[in-house]
């Protein structure tokens, strides 16, 4: 399962584009793509390239109910728990991939560290690659397009499962 | 999506048996079935019904990685939360379907009833279905047989949908 | 830190009653107040008895704001969980006493008991107290007044610290 | 409630001296006091300092029980959450002060942004403070030294009850 966050308002459409793109290579691997979601920005960008290309979809929505939820999702779970549930977003993801910053994206970023998973940030400012980057070194990856992002994920996770 | 909940090491043959032939059945109807995703009782035996079926099968673990999880899931969620993920059980689900009791279940059964979802009891003892009666007559529900129980939530969704 | 969980809205006026003067004798005896922090029934009754006789209150809200909180508290936790926060109550406290029953309440008990914490139930119905003795006999308590249930907790509580 | 987030073992003695330092600060000012509550780094420091100077201290822990709790809280809270419990830390702060940073750290300081909670980096380096800034311009604020945090602290929460 990969862990696709990114912003939801106040996405540009840059991120858009490489989420839609991301999620397509994602679910051509076979691999569940997990987001936060909601029916904007990356999250649900990310979601319909999966969907587009025959990938399941997981959401995983900070609301008690569906309002809001994106139209791309196999399986909703409503948590009821606001931003509290970036944390599972992130426990529940074996890799995670960063597509576009904001405030909710930097908690799931330094959340997902914290947890010890890798990260891979794709198309995002050197700055704030470099902030994480200096948090955890080793588990800070970079991207510059998506498949790129899918390639990286691939040799990490054959690395993993190989020990 | 349809939550069963019952109990783990504590679960009784009776209640694993009708676990098993229930998850059979709402693989059967083309449902998502969620539970709490642990290798022991209700939880696994369910899971393993609806994967027998060819069903697609979503677990919600309490801890942070897959230690113990069952082995007939698609989806894995990893919540770190331990039972404070039975709120997020219950919030995801259309239905619940409790089969069989122990504190965790009533739990479950209780946080589904406070989040007003209807709640169908599949064989449990009449002390138990009478306690939760009265706390909310008009969601709690009995079954005696897994069919009946697949029956009843049925007419309950379709009842929902066409409102 | 003793944690009173009952009804909201649906609380009698016997239970706010017990309420007001349980939080009475648990100031008096020095203990820190634990609840639900709303600002009606029994947690707002149990927390007006503390503040009154001196003690400290605390209360763990599911919102994410101070949106319809008790005004006797001292300490507001605010979670943006909803019911997801029961668990957080129980966990929080050494001693769980139940005063009246609902949907809500009821999850925190069967939680408590979950949990593996002692559990006394005040003024309960004879039903409920069955229901829940039959989950963890050995954790469950019964109570007449709050006095009978302050005594009972002092008499478990030294129990558990002389081990 | 002013919650100070801070490294764990992580954290450098620079850091715990700007906790302990500000943590006596904000006990004089008569605020309570809210951290992660565990006996170590910046959530230690900070919590003694308060308990010096007579403050009322609430630690907010990841674990379900008391092990590796400070000795310095006065209300102890056990969520069984982990890091899901951070957002529980910054919903319930009327203000953030951060001091050092490490991945949970930062997690903190962006769910604070994201609840729209101003937030004060107290001998932050640079490129952190500049990191959090891009994300919210308007609620990230900078001191030196302890006693212009509290000072800033004291600034921005007088204006926000004049309106």
């Amino acid at each position: 399962m990969i862990g696709v966050m990114g912003p939801g308002k106040s996405a540009g459409a840059g991120d858009t584009g490489l989420a839609f793109e991301l999620g397509r290579r994602i679910a051509e691997e076979g691999w569940i793509l997990l987001s936060g979601g909601m029916a904007v920005g990356v999250m649900d960008a990310v979601s319909r390239g999966a969907k587009e290309a025959g990938g399941l979809t997981v959401g995983i929505l900070p609301g008690r109910d569906e309002k809001g939820a994106s139209g791309f999702l196999d399986v909703v779970l409503k948590t009821g728990m606001g931003s509290g549930r970036n944390n599972i977003n992130v426990l529940s993801s074996d890799l995670v991939i960063v597509c576009g910053m904001s405030a909710g994206t930097a908690s799931e970023a330094a959340l997902a560290l914290k947890a010890e998973k890798p990260v891979i940030f794709l198309g995002t400012e050197v700055g704030a690659v470099e902030f994480f980057k200096k948090l955890d070194p080793g588990r800070v990856h970079i991207a510059r397009v998506p498949e790129e992002a899918v390639s990286l994920a691939r040799t990490i996770l054959s690395g993993r499962d190989s020990k």
